[in-house]
């Protein structure tokens, strides 16, 4: 079908094995995912892999190339669709087929194996009350994973010593938090709990995975769920 | 006296303003404080400020030169006294009578105006059920300081950006954390608590300050005073 690759790419799969009903964890994981966590969470996590079709790999290559280079000279919003259909030499009309919406787009350029949408069905799908384990064991399943890692502390990196990786950070993660997460907080200052809940989780991996400071590190990610959810749900819950 | 210029620079001074005794927050500001703090705390908060000795200076700026230069290249535990003497050509006993140990050192050549050790002591001294408060106070209120911001960047850059930096903030915050805060706290996971702790606050000054992530940049101190103290006293009353 025409959403074939795409979705290949960015839904989670209904869990296949044999461990019963799919959990809160609605993600699976591809029997032969490439890519080994360092850890692994007591109960199955993860997220969906990457799915290549043959004679999709070029022109999914060529876009997310021109992606990838847009983003870092245009800022999230400055790189159009337009603008990265320009540089990848192809219609936009297939960037979206492809990848979907700029978010999404954005989300496989920095190898970020969800779109936010579904990132955020996922966290949310017990409702919010349950919200700070699935967000702690998503960010850290993300995290997780050799790849994906590599490229999200390229990221950070990027947005901590330049201008433009800032910009993009920033627009990026504001258009995130304030459309797919904050709608689903009740109280006040629901945004800039959102924003908390960020810069914790943010701060965590910087500690645990970019500096290897040492208590951070050696902890196993289900000690480290079972600590920060009450902390993440707090701010959640308002 | 001997320990003048070092008093001067890492002791918080009692306040001496007609306010009253002094409360939870034991640091004064001088009055000819030349940095402005971008905002202001509803109540006076905030750190000592360096004072400098005619004379003193060139000795003084001498030793922190080679210190930051040491520290970058040889780690926090590589640059030790000794190397930091012979790189300043001082005797190493001048170092300890301008600056005390090493990690006060180490503190003032990042601009860090407390000590680790009267860190500690300000944020403890309404008791343990009061520290988280004090702690982000205190934290916000270095990180408002202008050129305790700058430095605090660069120091966060390298730490990101090169494993030597990773290196020395690793060994420095791993030993401040272990020796002067982990020690205050019940429960267990102490160690991993503090750590969790310098996650969330790093984190906020890292998309406060640093990328300039709207929902946190535009925040009153007090408005995340409030926000993050009860999370924080969380971990701390464990």
């Amino acid at each position: 079908s025409l959403a074939g690759p795409r979705r290949r790419l960015l839904r989670p799969r209904p869990r296949r094995t044999a461990l019963g009903a799919p959990s809160s964890c609605v993600l699976a994981i591809d029997a032969d995912a490439s890519a080994t966590p360092r850890h692994q969470f007591k109960d199955t996590p993860l997220v969906a892999r990457t799915g290549r079709r043959a004679g999709d790999g070029d022109t999914r290559r060529k876009i997310l190339d021109a992606a990838r280079s847009s983003f870092a000279n245009h800022g999230y919003q400055g790189a159009t669709i337009r603008v990265i259909a320009a540089e990848a030499q192809v219609d936009p009309a297939l960037i979206h087929h492809y990848f979907g919406p700029k978010e999404d787009l954005f989300a496989a350029s920095i190898e970020f194996p969800l779109s936010p949408a579904n990132a955020v069905e996922t966290i949310m799908a017990d409702g919010i009350e349950n919200a700070g384990r699935n967000l702690v064991r998503l960010f850290l399943s993300v995290w997780e994973i050799q790849p994906t890692r590599d490229a999200l502390m390229a990221i950070v990196r990027a947005g901590v010593t330049t201008d433009q990786g800032a910009e993009t950070l920033r627009q990026f993660f504001g258009e995130v938090l304030l459309s797919h997460v904050a709608p689903h907080l009740e109280g006040e200052d629901a945004e800039l709990r959102v924003a908390l809940v960020a810069s914790h989780l943010i701060g965590m991996a910087l500690l645990r995975y970019v500096v290897g400071f040492e208590q951070l590190a050696k902890a196993s990610p289900d000690e480290l769920v079972d600590l920060i959810t009450p902390r993440i749900q707090d701010y959640l819950t308002g």
